[in-house]
């Protein structure tokens, strides 16, 4: 179970293959044919297929606690923090689009006592677009929006990349991670008065 | 096959299973143990799996559109249409919220030449929100935004909720609906001039 070249192998075939069949439609013997080696050798690397997906998703949380983590600790403004979290985020969601799906869609066929410390590792991670809110409405730069409900809908924004992305579509991850940041920044520090939106 | 009382509990039984397990991890056995019948039984009402799938990924699509189609075609000022076109989307997506989830996760399972035809009207429907956005960019009331980055952005955040509603959670769905519609629309219609939003 050492983490050599082989077993970081392993994952990126399978996190394509749970990524575009399913964890649950997807068996060892099909990893293992995708690595051109037999089922039993596969054995020698991993104990189980739920092994691997644990071993996928908590290099994705570490990926996106890596990158979003020190900007959410920073004393930046809350305009200027929530902008680059959401930078940091799409960048992950882009670079790393696989795993990001696979983190998104399959955890939840990992088993009940790895499915709880997963979902807390996913609420704290949720937290830090929580808190990075609450201090923009706290100091009155930010309207008075309820931080729950708009760090999920940014949040949801943001993963929903993960399954439209393209690295051959007309937009860059920068372009793509402005536009989202543009979108709910000016919704944020959006200036009263403003015209009534309907 | 045709569409008595019996046949719609097949899809609402199978349309918990799939949500929970996943539509790869559920057998026909299962979801006649479900219905506490025997799985021969459950085949006098379906020929197969696939086509529970397919009947409820079909169900789900048509409410969308029959709940939001409506306002998309009508005359309303871009604001106002848009605003009901969320508030339509999420009353299907907390009301029917086994079936949205199936529709928006599991439906990549159906075969080939289903698969193709339920994309064609996924991308149908989504056009009715980049289109409803680009009347509002043309007439000058909606900020010059991609529509259909923005689109995508939106229905990402919607189809967020089904994952995370409850029925017994802190918001209403007029709330939960009330407040998304408030959160893109202030973005779109912010009047400038705004303060730089970092």
């Amino acid at each position: 179970m050492v983490d050599t070249p082989r077993r970081q192998q392993i994952d990126d075939v399978a996190s394509a293959l749970f990524r575009d069949r399913g964890y649950a439609a997807t068996s060892v013997r099909d990893i293992a044919h995708a690595l051109h080696i037999q089922g039993p050798s596969l054995y020698a690397h991993v104990a189980s297929k739920e092994d691997v997906l644990w071993s996928i998703v908590t290099r994705a949380a570490d990926r996106f606690n890596a990158e979003v983590g020190p900007i959410a600790a920073s004393e930046a403004p809350a305009p200027v923090k929530l902008r680059e979290m959401i930078r940091a985020h799409v960048d992950v969601v882009t670079s790393a689009q696989r795993d990001a799906a696979v983190f998104l869609h399959e955890w939840r066929f990992l088993s009940d006592d790895r499915r709880t410390q997963m979902a807390a590792r996913r609420d704290a991670y949720e937290a830090l677009f929580r808190h990075a809110i609450a201090e923009g409405v706290a100091a009155g730069t930010f309207e008075s929006v309820d931080p729950r409900l708009t760090a999920m809908a940014i949040l949801s924004a943001l993963n929903g990349i993960a399954t439209w992305y393209s690295p051959e579509g007309p937009l860059s991850p920068a372009q793509i991670a402005n536009q989202h940041a543009d979108l709910f920044l000016r919704s944020l520090t959006c200036d009263p008065p403003r015209r009534p939106s309907a």
